[in-house]
């Protein structure tokens, strides 16, 4: 099945303890839609200015990511500087430039109206819900958001969440949308806002999954070098939906398992600068860290 | 086999969100022997004043903890008194008095000197080393520190970690002791340092195992309430060199399995103030949780 993604593609100049990159390629739908491209066909939603290099371009056709929908307009792309420290948990943000970004309206093209797989990278809740009126009755929506819609449209972002079937949030987000510390009442109040399931990303302690009442406990792949966060908890997104639009299956188990695929894409991207890591990786690089994860977390039972 | 541990009995009075208990019983052998005594028989070494109540004494012979080294002197018993914030990650220490702890001396009963698992609570560690020379060739010696150590008697502690096998630390102590933020390249630098296998906690976010080129990546399990967790990584220890006391059985299986009733242990610890919860617990919920800790973090192989 085909998956649909809505984000930003920007560039990215980040500096972290092991060095630093400028004008790199990065942005939501651009980790999003890599990563996945790795288990579905990608329908790519986004907006560039005239300063986006071809290069880039045919980086993201080479992984076979449809590009109907990515706009380009006059004005500059959407620019992001930042900085982590040693702990490298959260990012310091030193410049946002959202140029063409500012006034994006997503359009959904008539061939992506039928993707069965719809995802909602961070962007404005009310372009979120904008964009499932253009598609038509895809059969799972996931979606991101942040602390900065979460204080300033929450009521918009409510609505949003009506119609979204996935939610995957980061743990200061989820305490912040619940209002609550405790990241299992947090989870049970957003479950009462419309996802089925929430996914909350912990960094470099892992993830969890709340599925109805099951609760699903996974590890971030414990790494010598984290050379750049940037974008890890949206290749974890990407992996994610590309698994699940891979097989179809939204079996517990199967959740489950894109978890883990979700995790070892993120582990991947984390390397290295920008995409470099992603770029090179192959699916036998991707099956063999899955088992790592596998043996990292098994136990014997009673 | 019989497990042997020295380190503190004390008097707590803790603050949390949640309530307040003031000089209750605290003190990192007592949470440690309460919590192994549902696996093994236990020798505990401590020193306690002349305040220290016969119902506490009469509830540790409840649990069959073996009290021949429990020494009663003149003075005053340990007392430490802290308050949690809601994220209960670290206590803030608002009083500490040492009173009879100050001088303390362990002294190993000869009924206690052929223990064959022995645990270093967190104690000076030329207290700890002096504890080595007085017992008779333990199978495996198990050890505890903290920052206070690490930072004022490093020459000392590193003698006593030369002797010692299973150190058990948080994220924090790990990274202070290795002198290295990232806890894998901590985690190597510390197992040159004498210890086999090393576990380093992470509160909230569970713990990791470091056995040779091993890592077991175990969650802590998901609680809606977390009422006081004071305790939570002696009661931790304890049920982990409970249980391998339990079945003298060392293999990487095997201590995977500790950890895991080391976490269940504490994850009930944490469910009320002091020891009211282990007071209760029967081994029953122990398996229950245990199977619990499965279900939370399993997933299909590829």
């Amino acid at each position: 099945m085909s998956l649909l993604v809505v984000g930003s593609v920007a560039f990215d100049s980040v500096k972290t303890p092991f060095g630093e990159a400028a004008d790199v390629l990065g942005g939501s739908a651009t980790y999003f839609s890599t990563s996945a491209s790795y288990f579905t066909d990608v329908n790519l939603v986004a907006v560039v200015g005239e300063d986006f290099p071809q290069a880039h371009i045919d980086f993201l056709k080479s992984r076979e990511i449809n590009l109907d929908g990515l706009q380009k307009v006059s004005g500059r792309t959407f620019r992001w500087k930042g900085e982590y420290g040693y702990q490298l948990n959260e990012a310091k943000t030193l410049e946002t430039h959202l140029n063409v970004f500012q006034s994006f309206k997503p359009v959904i093209p008539d061939s992506y109206k039928s993707s069965k797989f719809v995802f909602l990278a961070n962007i404005d809740p009310e372009l979120q819900l904008d964009v499932l009126k253009q598609v038509k009755g895809p059969e799972i929506v996931g979606c991101d958001t942040m602390n900065f819609w979460i204080s300033g449209k929450k009521d918009a972002l409510l609505k949003t969440l009506k119609e979204v079937d996935i939610l995957i949030i980061n743990d200061g987000e989820a305490r912040e949308l619940a209002g609550d510390v405790n990241l299992l009442k947090a989870a049970r109040c957003i479950l009462s806002y419309g996802p089925k399931i929430l996914i909350i990303k912990r960094g470099e302690y892992g993830s969890l999954l709340f599925n109805g009442a099951n609760i699903f406990a996974a590890p971030a792949y414990p790494l010598e070098t984290v050379f750049d966060p940037t974008g890890a908890g949206d290749t974890f997104a990407g992996g994610f939906m590309g698994y699940l639009s891979n097989t179809g299956n939204l079996s517990e188990p199967a959740i489950r398992q894109a978890i883990i695929f979700g995790s070892v894409m993120a582990s991947y991207n984390v390397e290295a600068f920008s995409l470099e890591r992603l770029k090179k990786l192959d699916y036998k690089e991707i099956e063999e860290r899955y088992r790592a994860f596998k043996k990292l977390t098994h136990f014997e039972d009673l």
